[in-house]
């Protein structure tokens, strides 16, 4: 045998890390009931009882996005991963695909798009603006997709697009509708069937007040048709729903990757949590938060970049950075005075926002008062 | 807005689990330590704690791998999405790829290395044996490959392929050695720079004591120098190590996903605990665990499906199901009777074998001891 070498071996301290408040645009803090969840004892991934699990969780998701699509599950990874398994299964080389492009998000859409073989086409606004009806429309008209995709809350800009009628439009144009809601699951009214959404995905750390890790997604029957007629296999093994369907669904489970139990518990408790406030009341405990801070902000002299508070994100608010102040400055030491953590903005808005995210469970009205008093202090002493 | 349908909003009991013993392929149990570790509070993917947390993650590994590729770190994703990243980064379309399939996995690098665009050629050996030095080296003479794929420890078969000398081998033919240590690292012997491997990614799960969900991966500098000259994008966009790199490493961080701080605590954890115990104590504890597995299992005239004792994987035994048994029932049994998980084999083995994993926190003689009297029971009661 070889020799060992140990000169790597080195021995770290017990971990210890310091009690954020995560008020950036997500991880949120962790909920207690879910950290507790999470440590229940590991399951291996073909166990019947964490097949039941997973069932539930299917269930409470259906009802949290406001969907009966079958095909409702969980990818392995953050919502990257889930971003991904959407595009990797929709898109086919060849295939039409028009983006609309409010930020950061709807970009990595495109950069993705065009790795799975789409002929991607873009519209694009102004970073903190949406599109209308009639804009969309024109666009589905020039380009004649096979699919449209855009992000519901942009969390580089803090803008919120209204998704209400597109879907019909797009099936009128023969188009498929893909959603991200990455930011507003849990957080923002989102009714993927009422809107016709085909594919939706989202992740666990933001509206969901998990850790990061577990991502939902969703195909409607539509977009299962696309999958299923295919000419050419998924370009990803791991995110490859045909795949993913024979280990998520029927009656004999078999194996794709070993899904982490831990991350189901975690899921599962803060689904259960959305369930038991109950949307509306949670969609509402959302914007009653932001409408605090927003005043808050105003009184402190504070400009909201989105000037519309009905295109708003309610769990993710832009916040213009006064002239002659150092944005990431201010980020700084409100972390390292305060333990808050708070974004910056990036691209065209580096230097020029900060995000301010009250997800999940930590949109709270204490978490609001807190950080007003810090960044009154922070900016103004 | 429209109407909330709350046919789904089902309540679901409190989290409860059965008080399972792992004892099949992975997940083992996660260790206490390190599920106190991931129920630490919440960190955003850049809090500069986190980032100095990842970088011990980084020396915990190479350690724990016997290497001083700088490019280690860990993909957010289970073993099967390190497996992609691996595949994914060092296959360009056209190279020839020449992958040695001596069960299930070696078969998944092959589908991986097709969806790639790799010109895939396989050398295979019956479930349950491994390739010589010789019969690799006249693969290499025969494909000419620019990339050697293998699996050390093949979890469906039960086989430890040796690896010793392949990777000088592939050096002196110009081919890369990729290698599969899901299941061997932190069980069995395994020096990467000793053996000359250019990509190695493994798992949490097993050795390493932690759920899963966040795998380990490392690219020597030979690998790199092929990554960093390619010709095409890499196929993916969430496993791209051209993205991750910037990341990962570098006095600017930038953002790519959202890292979960708390599985970066527990693979921290898993990996302390195998510094403190040091990797030669490791590898004898799983190496004395198994014989004693082994001689238990003849004494209860059960065979072991691979025959030298040598070419076995310590943490991961196959056994063959005599005449007349019912694989599955047995397993099943055991599940419910002691809450005890073995696995049944699959493919070419389904019905014909079970799998035996002692791995990590699992690799102690108590669970040896219950899993043979249960044995015992359930087969000659």
């Amino acid at each position: 045998m070889p020799v060992i070498h140990v000169t790597q071996q080195q021995t770290f301290p017990q971990l210890d890390v310091p009690p954020r408040l995560l008020l950036g645009p997500g991880p949120a803090n962790t909920h207690p009931r879910v950290v507790q969840a999470m440590g229940m004892p590991t399951l291996g991934h073909l166990d019947p009882v964490l097949l039941t699990l997973m069932g539930e969780v299917q269930e409470l998701l259906r009802y949290a996005w406001q969907t009966e699509n079958e095909c409702t599950l969980v990818i392995s990874g953050t919502g990257t991963a889930a971003m991904e398994t959407a595009v990797a299964n929709l898109v086919e080389p060849g295939d039409v695909v028009l983006v609309g492009v409010i930020g950061y998000f709807g970009q990595r859409l495109v950069e993705m798009a065009g790795r799975y073989g789409g002929k991607v086409h873009t519209i694009a606004k102004a970073w903190g603006e949406t599109f209308t009806l009639a804009e969309i429309e024109a666009a589905l008209v020039q380009y004649q997709p096979a699919i449209l995709m855009l992000v519901h809350a942009e969390t580089s800009t803090g803008a919120l697009q209204s998704l209400a009628s597109i879907g019909a439009l797009c099936h009128a144009h023969n188009c498929l509708f893909l959603t991200d809601s990455v930011t507003s699951l849990g957080a923002a009214p989102l009714f993927l069937d009422e809107w016709e959404i085909d594919v939706a995905y989202s992740c666990s750390q933001k509206g969901l007040s998990c850790p990061p890790g577990a991502s939902p997604i969703t195909f409607s029957p539509r977009a299962l048709h696309k999958l299923e007629n295919r000419k050419h296999k998924v370009g990803s093994w791991y995110f490859d729903i045909t795949l993913l369907r024979p280990y998520w669904f029927g009656a004999t489970r078999s194996y794709h990757h070993t899904m982490s139990s831990n991350m189901i518990y975690a899921l599962r408790e803060g689904l259960r949590l959305v369930a038991e406030e109950g949307l509306e009341a949670r969609w509402q405990c959302h914007q009653a938060n932001a409408h605090m801070l927003w005043e808050g902000l105003a009184a402190l002299d504070l400009t909201c970049h989105v000037s519309d508070p009905a295109q708003r994100i309610p769990s993710l608010t832009t916040v213009r950075v006064p002239d002659g102040v150092d944005a990431a400055a201010t980020a700084k030491q409100l972390l390292h005075e305060y333990n808050i953590e708070i974004a910056g903005g990036f691209s065209q808005l580096a230097g020029k926002v900060w995000r301010i995210g009250l997800m999940g469970y930590n949109s709270r009205a204490e978490n609001v008062a807190l950080l007003l008093h810090a960044l009154e202090r922070v900016l103004h002493e």
